[in-house]
């Protein structure tokens, strides 16, 4: 298998360098570490909202640094958690005095290691750290490293949400309250036509016949929910929010921002082919779309599919996705 | 070949109700054609700019439109030139009595089409129009569906550029100016590591080994320079970032704007780690990076590979450039 990369083990170095030269006025490497932090960090006065994992999933989480999202982002190797220490440092150059909240996906390392970390930082800096952890994928309850369910596509709207709520100059608690509220309103389910293939390892990470896809998919290619002969894309839809709507429940006339996100190597075109019947159900189930994302927010390398994500708004919500962020992946003017 | 679509035949009608439906606000399409334009179309006492193509490059060209870049879009089948009529008829639309500036790739039946739109639309409704026809590509001179170079990522620079002059209130011959100025100082050259797959043809559209690249690829997948063995990125970067200097040879201590665009189906990690090559390069050369884009602009369906794009600037250009943009795919604030 192909790519575009040097050495397999130098990927996630190179490529952070790489973030950095694309934007060196908003962006810095800290020195010795795979994170990443807003260039104008630790920010004066703000709570600070951190996330991280596991690499893979670009341009989560490093592309989504900035003013209204995050000041810090911790980069594992590829699917794999970023160490203890790292992310403590992380926390630590990113806290101005008004405390750090922790973004962490339900992964049992990631989990593990923003706990050991913000439990170091607390304790070498007297950093007050929070944390919010983001299980909005449906398909499964418990899975290959999660107990309970995993955290995908909706974390993105956690940094948004949080991030904005930081960005006004609110207090820690007050932070967290909107990162959890984003967490309970929020749903994804996903589908894989085609394996990722990671750098090391250079061959699929899982077999799919030519005519099998996979609902239900992880963003590492952790199994789903099950294998079905291949559908079309109205069909494919309709099977992911239809659980997603299954776990929202949303009342009729709610209001939601929807994503249709691609797994890193499905074309854009497609991603739209999937919006319009999702759009076209939302009108169905009179639901009122106020927002549809669609594009690569979180990826898995260079897999084929995509994923379906919805949140149900409140006023609240709706005022801090509309606030203003600045980022490489994201920009609200 | 798995893909998220219906029928093949219907993918290109899709995807544009799709992009509609993403953003009602802002884009709506023509009755009965596959031409989508800015929803408060004609602006008044604006210079239009318009564009379009064969589809399977997205988000070019429709993801472009919006203020300050692109007035009109027309999608033609996937990699099929638009008919001259629904050419015609964006024209048409989206004059506001000031003048349309048509921006064509140099493909043949683009070129034709585009011509005898403009013709149809002086005629039938008085329009002024102007054409400039963008040839970036320094792979090949003359091409399977070309006469000189072909017109590829540079594109979207003059889609920038034009659109921002445009949006200023200049007339018509001067946003033309400033377009044939990118034209002027802007290069690419692509590569591919994997061919790409049409809807309606279900496989390959060429074949590469597994351990094989061809460079100079075109966004069709139209043969290149050379076949070459599987290289490392740095040697990619190198490869095609020294042929685009050889054509534009800009002179010590230039400023450019630099993309790192992605053919569609490459993970973003990949074009961070050819985007550290580059931009070591250019420190190298002592060319100074006034802006670079790294991400999927100018696309190839589900290819795997990049392009690298550099413009040479002058005060006027960065000015442009820095103009504000709200496009679905590009915001400048």
């Amino acid at each position: 298998m192909k790519k575009l990369i040097n050495e397999p083990s130098a990927v996630v170095d190179e490529m952070l360098d790489g973030m950095v030269s694309a934007h060196p006025d908003e962006l810095r490497r800290l020195a010795d570490t795979n994170v990443l932090v807003r260039n104008d960090a630790p920010v004066s006065d703000k709570v600070a909202v951190v996330s991280g994992g596991g690499s893979g999933h670009e341009p989560t989480h490093a592309g989504y640094l900035g003013p209204g999202m995050l000041d810090g982002a911790a980069a594992g190797e590829v699917f794999t958690s970023p160490t203890a220490d790292e992310i403590s440092e992380m926390i630590q150059a990113c806290d101005s005095g008004k405390g750090v909240l922790n973004v962490v996906k339900n992964y049992e390392g990631d989990v593990m290691n923003f706990e050991t970390a913000g439990e170091l930082a607390e304790m070498e800096s007297d950093v007050e750290v929070a944390e919010v952890v983001v299980n909005d994928d449906v398909a499964v309850e418990d899975s290959l490293y999660t107990s309970g369910r995993r955290g995908v596509c909706g974390t993105i709207l956690v940094h948004k949400v949080a991030g904005a709520m930081a960005d006004r100059g609110e207090e820690l608690d007050e932070v967290k309250r909107v990162a959890e509220k984003v967490i309970d309103n929020v749903a994804t389910m996903g589908t894989a036509l085609t394996s990722c293939v990671t750098p090391e390892k250079g061959e699929p990470t899982f077999d799919l016949a030519e005519d099998e896809i996979e609902l239900g998919i992880g963003i590492h290619g952790e199994p789903g929910v099950e294998r079905v002969e291949m559908m079309s894309a109205d069909e494919i839809t309709e099977r992911l929010t239809e659980k997603v709507f299954d776990d929202l429940s949303p009342s009729s006339g709610a209001e939601v921002l929807t994503i249709v996100n691609g797994m890193g190597g499905t074309p854009l075109s497609e991603l739209y082919v999937v919006n319009r019947k999702l759009q076209s159900m939302m009108e169905e189930r009179d639901f009122m779309t106020w927002d549809a994302w669609v594009g690569d927010y979180m990826t898995s390398l260079d897999m084929q599919g995509c994923s379906v994500t919805v949140l149900v708004l409140d006023d609240e919500l709706k005022e801090l996705l509309a606030h203003p962020a600045a980022t490489p992946a994201l920009t609200v003017q």
